[in-house]
């Protein structure tokens, strides 16, 4: 097992008729911004929940938050806090609300240039941020326990991560029965990504982490068990399960003492900035290709997660490491997501665009630093 | 699944040679007090790494504190505390020292009558407390990543617990290396309180969590295979995974909206109180006879267990849950941990003290508040 911290202070409540709660959870004497995306939350009864509860707070709104939320979107909130006296900001809503908020709080108090530069830099100098908290509407990027966030661009067509422990949220308010009024399609986007963040801790390579392997088998055979619930009807159970998997897939947690790649979203992020391919659909494209085309490396892992989660016993580890694969396939087919770039439309002409990014950054990907420009042409065509 | 929040504060930081981290973890304003027990960390070198990394800090020491820490001890401690300007507790040692330590941070500012309250009270009453960390030398209790502590009283005979946020470590530094030199008594302790702490969490009756369950599973079933290596040769692998799943094993993740039961807890601190029997082997005692009491209320999610961590296939629900008791027994005996209270000459007789008390104090335990006095002394008489 490698050497490794975990630190994670975000108070996370859970359950049926939690949204409440939210009034104890903000100090009352601070001024809250509510920021919030497209105003789903007002069609399905979260909005009112939360109006409710900080009715006579000192409250102002900012709406309008993208899926793959944009700078210059959060930029018009950091406007905002600059002329209003904010202390604390509340998302209301799923992922791309969190990283924004995330990024609004970093920015908002951001003393360096331009606040782009949190980004280029990966969050290694934000020195402050506001506080903030959240109430959770959709199981899918474990932002709500993570002090990540991911931020897009549109200027320059651009999607970049940055991580700070000033960021954690203070509270996550989890409540299952928000999922209700969710689509199907962003269901089955929250089902994969969470299978994805899972498997980009896992499908490396060994270091002597059994408890850490186990605990990450547990979450994706949840997911895959809730999955078929999850999108067929609006049962308690399984939306509670597959929201506190999603959660789970990504609090740190998985990643102790291991070995993690990534890849797949460093991949995938591009293929969103350059053809709006949505997160969940872009990781499902890459990472089964890029299994294969790593597959002396990752088989190891592959063969026991084939074992574990989906009991082949039959084979040697090359023939389980392979079945391992179109399981994964299977299941991402099974919630009704296409697994390649045709898909969509994208052609082997259009992969250079993000092959010549890669070049031009100088990315160096995978656990063992072994996927630069060529690579992710040749792992990209595997996706054609 | 039911309602539940889960907040843990606590930074691990974990892995060979991590120590000397201790020196920026800690305010180098604050007057430090190391608390510890036996000397035990004075042959091993982990008090040598400790006082080279605090070098030049204002540092007392408090040695002497017991296996099953005494209140009386902690008092002295305390006051101590009020003659010199403490700022920070460093506990060094195990499950003992740091339950001690924990205590001593709430006493030391209570202002209530006598400390004492805070243990009757369970820690309801604890409105301030000394900061702390620790650097964990024994796998076992999980202290390290939870607010909890449970103190010995030599005058009364009394055992009792309390919990408050405010007594979460700041820090924990986990190096599996201190355990080479520990007696193999105490890692069989370990093995066994770490495996109990689960089926406390576990072994009640489902109200839907997979994700916990496979979690808890987890758990045990690398504690089961680390146990030979653990006790048999010095090897690193298997000591992290014995540390790392001694702490998950209590940390609050696998609590989260389930059913818990913390009988066996409850009678086995009352076995301690009265006959001296180490913790973990008041645990290896009570269990098997508690699940064979209640078997019918536990029938299910041991069977389940059985299944999943022993692959037992074969039979009905009634056979495996009863597998389920015969392979804990195994696994207990197979770490040369007594199963019985004639292992320790205690005789029907003597449990009469046990079952006075819980009449007494009119405790009422149990998953389903069904354990009260006359079932302690059925579930005791299993035990002879």
């Amino acid at each position: 097992m490698n050497n490794f911290e975990f630190y994670n202070p975000v108070r996370v409540v859970f359950g049926k008729g939690t949204i409440g709660q939210v009034r104890k959870l903000i100090d009352a004497e601070k001024k809250v911004m509510m920021v919030y995306g497209g105003g789903s939350i007002k069609k399905n009864g979260v909005y009112e929940q939360v109006a409710r509860a900080l009715k006579g707070r000192d409250l102002v709104e900012f709406g309008g938050i993208e899926p793959n939320p944009l700078y210059e979107t959060c930029l018009q909130a950091v406007e905002r806090i600059r002329t209003e006296d904010i202390g604390f900001l509340l998302a209301v809503g799923g992922g791309s609300v969190l990283d924004a908020t995330k990024f609004i709080a970093a920015a908002a108090c951001y003393e360096g240039g331009e606040p782009w530069e949190i980004l280029t830099t990966g969050g290694r100098r934000v020195k402050a941020a506001l506080p903030l908290g959240d109430v959770l509407t959709l199981p899918a990027t474990g932002s709500e326990m993570n002090c990540f966030s991911v931020i897009s661009r549109r200027s320059t067509q651009e999607k970049l991560a940055f991580g700070s422990p000033l960021v954690y949220p203070v509270f996550s308010i989890l409540d299952p029965e928000t999922t209700y009024s969710l689509p199907k399609k962003q269901l089955r986007n929250g089902l994969v990504d969470a299978f994805a963040h899972v498997m980009e801790q896992y499908a490396t390579y060994s270091v002597s982490s059994p408890l850490q392997d186990r605990q990450a088998e547990a979450v994706v055979r949840t997911l895959i068990d809730a999955a078929g619930d999850v999108l067929g009807r609006q049962d308690y159970d399984s939306r509670a399960s597959f929201m506190w998997a999603a959660t789970c897939a990504l609090n740190g947690v998985l990643s102790c003492g291991v070995v993690q790649d990534w890849t797949t979203h460093g991949i995938g992020h591009e293929l969103t900035a350059f053809f709006g391919v949505a997160h969940a659909e872009s990781l499902a494209i890459v990472m089964p290709a890029l299994w294969q085309h790593q597959f002396e490396q990752k088989k190891g892992k592959l063969a026991q997660l084939a074992r574990r989660v989906w009991h082949v016993i039959q084979g040697d580890e090359d023939s389980q490491a392979r079945a391992a694969i179109e399981k994964t396939v299977e299941y991402f087919h099974s919630v009704e997501m296409p697994t390649r770039l045709s898909d969509y439309d994208i052609t082997e002409a259009d992969i250079q665009k993000v092959v010549e990014r890669f070049g031009q950054r100088g990315d160096v990907l995978g656990e063992h630093k072994n996927i630069k420009a060529p690579q992710v042409e040749e792992i990209l065509k595997l996706c054609l």
